[in-house]
């Protein structure tokens, strides 16, 4: 669909990399249907690779607390502040899927104070925010208004590990100029996909 | 498909409207499809709405000069930078259909210095960027950078017009809260309507 | 007084204009004695013209609700945080004229809080502020604030609507680098003029 | 005029003040005509009000180098981004008297980009604003610059130093809601007083 | 030394966790002569403590490329501007140790512009930062400068990735308050230490 | 230790300045061990020197109100705000020994809000600060908070005094790239000085 570099580093060919790599990789394919670039282009460091995934997967692929579609929103409201392209494209697509609501991604990319998100979801995304761009004012005020909406202090660690998690990774896709998949964009718009 | 209010006024009725401003909103329903919110919310104010679509025309949909989908790409990546959900989607809608290109709105909308652009649109954009945020800075050198880019001196007063006049509208959507129709979220997103 | 250009653009001949925009600008003359710089600027683009000036007449020249005054104080001090000079200076004199007070443009120009103000006039200033420069950030607080001042719904879109205006007009104004006449800087001052 | 008061803080009777200070207020009163409040506000602390007078002196009443105009237009240019009302009005008003120009302090207040100054001039606020506001960034490329616009470094040091000085000005004056006398605001404004 | 809290959540007993995270900080604290409240403070979740050491190990411990003590400088500058008392603490007396220089931590915190360090280490932060704090406007420009100075496009990758790590790891520290080991003050201030 | 210039300027030997000026830099030699490069490098302009000096004696030498401990806590954290290598470093060392904490200025350089202070302290100094950054929004409500706190309205002063005072000193040292001296960098760091 476009021959657009990907990153502006070498990407490495799937079979040149470690086989624990390639094996992550084609579990993403798998799932996505096709390989998200950010496989390929951090995958030019291998040992950064494995980290990354590592802490990734601990934040946003864990059962409880925050809901996934929670988290995904985290990431995109944060990753828009941060105008990475990567991020925001690919998470939103996730974001559309996992709320089953294919207009929640733009909305909260566009302005999330405005998007269709429960008060319980704007606190949440006000201390995401907060994190990612004063995080040296954070405070206990922040908790006690986080617990007031029903958020426990585990789940706080996670609004606030997924908002610094994003700050990285966010860094590193303007870093390297990180490019989404085409096939993101389209994902999750179905709107027979929406909740009813 | 949703009962959200489309803004924090009344919203008239077209059967109440003035017949001016009746057949101006049944305009854009022929070419839409539906009627983009902004109409009804604007219609609260009779005359505002009619200096409005006045503005918007002379500047958006003039033939000479900078493309109907360069002008999209200004409203796009300014009403980003100020966080108005109605045009970042009305807007970037726009900008698919007339771009013939799915994709560029996500990207100009997330950071419009990784979308896929020329170097002469970038620079459009920049400056556009510049009248939003810092006007008072803008110099005689930001002239003579776009003229080397080959855009006329008329052309740079439609770039810094289209902008100013979104720094409005994306004011007036923030105050009254405007909701953009959900129909515009999938407009122009369609592969087969792709540029080559 | 002075022959500095009034616009980076071309100045148009009043005799070359269409009869509507003539006797616009005619009209203009005979209230202020001179002819403000920025029918003559403006003028250049005679749709934009019209469109201006409409949406200028509703929201300033509006009889009820907010004074005349109270609008000028709001393009005084919205202006001077956009380093508009012709604005600045231009609605300077016509706050001090309005509000029969030769001190009051220059005080909002450098410091609206402390003005000679009432605390009504400050919450109408710091939310056209916040539309101003955080639109993004309005809220039903703020609302809620301005009803508790005795405001209506229809004041605060006044009040917002304002500053949207003028959003665009600083930019327009800082594009073409609009000069104001020289004499608006004197208009106003006379003590004898002041409020008892 | 106005019974508003000065300061946050007592303000001291002429006759309860030690010998000096109120010498050096009677001889500003001379020169005035009239007692600048920031005497009157400052003196409530008589070792802060010397040392304030002394520095003041030491840097605005200098007789070589800069003219007492360009010392004025560092003033009156950091003090509106510091939003200093006292010292924009002031200080406004010594700038008119010293430039002999009706309409150069409102100009530079707006935005001294646009104001009716020579290149050198430019490049001198340029810098001030820089100390004013980014003074970390201050690097050799600055003096290199304004050694093309031909000031000495003993100029620098003073154009630096006037903005540094205001720097705590606009704050004590801030801190302490330091009003403008009334007579400020008109002084120098009479066109008979031009430079032809 | 002190009995504060680290964090702001539970911290684990070195003999509840994990025998590889035990194993992990017992070697730190043999390095360290003390166990860096950091390990404690994260082994709170042994998942993310763990991709936190790999993705730390992978960019901190590297030995080609930039030296350790140009990795700690990126760290210091960049956990200054973020505000993290954490990084800048331990961080700066790592610097100390590894550039052997007892003053230019404190250097690097106050203002990295105005340290002891190359023209090369200026470019190097100058990168760091905007990575840090504006990676949307990173662009190729960039890497060219940084290669004008030598720097490879690894070292590059390492320079943004430091950055960008440690955007995560300040974020962290200052969303549950980690507190810095009383130990790190003094490290590495011995004149003796210092290069000659 | 160092032959590093230590100001842009040219900076007199002892010996050539006049009596008073050397006398107090004598008395400043006694009391440290060795002369603080500020006197040096800002003895180039005598009249300013002891201009800075009477100020600064007069808001840091005062016996009543703040402790010396709070006003150097004032003058760390302003200072960092403002990135002055020189005052951070130097006031820092003063802030260690008249608190008799050796963490203490480290920590407020890095995030006062994260420092060892009391909630009265963290008035202080967010009052200190709003005085530093945004000192044109002090409003009343800042003096009753601090009056809460138990300031009086003497202390206010100090404390915005002493703020702004050394807005003027971080602009300079900026100006000048004042260096401090190295023997600050470990003045009050024994932890045998530390209160018990």
């Amino acid at each position: 669909m476009t021959s657009k570099p990907i990153s502006r580093y070498p990407v490495p060919q799937l079979r040149d990399l470690p086989q624990d790599i390639r094996d992550r990789i084609l579990a993403a394919q798998e799932k996505a249907g096709f390989v998200p670039n950010v496989f390929l282009a951090m995958a030019h460091r291998p040992e950064e690779f494995r980290a990354f995934c590592a802490y990734y997967d601990a934040l946003m692929e864990k059962e409880a607390g925050l809901t996934k579609a929670e988290r995904e929103m985290i990431v995109v409201a944060t990753s828009s502040a941060n105008q990475c392209q990567y991020c925001v494209v690919a998470h939103g697509a996730i974001l559309r899927i996992r709320a089953k609501n294919p207009l929640i991604a733009d909305q909260v990319t566009a302005n999330y104070r405005k998007a269709d998100i429960t008060p319980r979801e704007r606190a949440m995304l006000d201390f995401a925010m907060k994190v990612s761009r004063q995080s040296e004012e954070v405070a206990d005020a922040d908790f006690q208004l986080l617990r007031a909406h029903g958020f426990s202090d585990e789940d706080i660690w996670d609004i606030g590990a997924i908002s610094a998690f994003f700050a990285l990774s966010n860094r590193m896709a303007n870093l390297i100029s990180m490019r989404p998949n085409d096939e993101f964009y389209m994902m999750g718009r179905d709107a027979a996909a929406k909740k009813d």
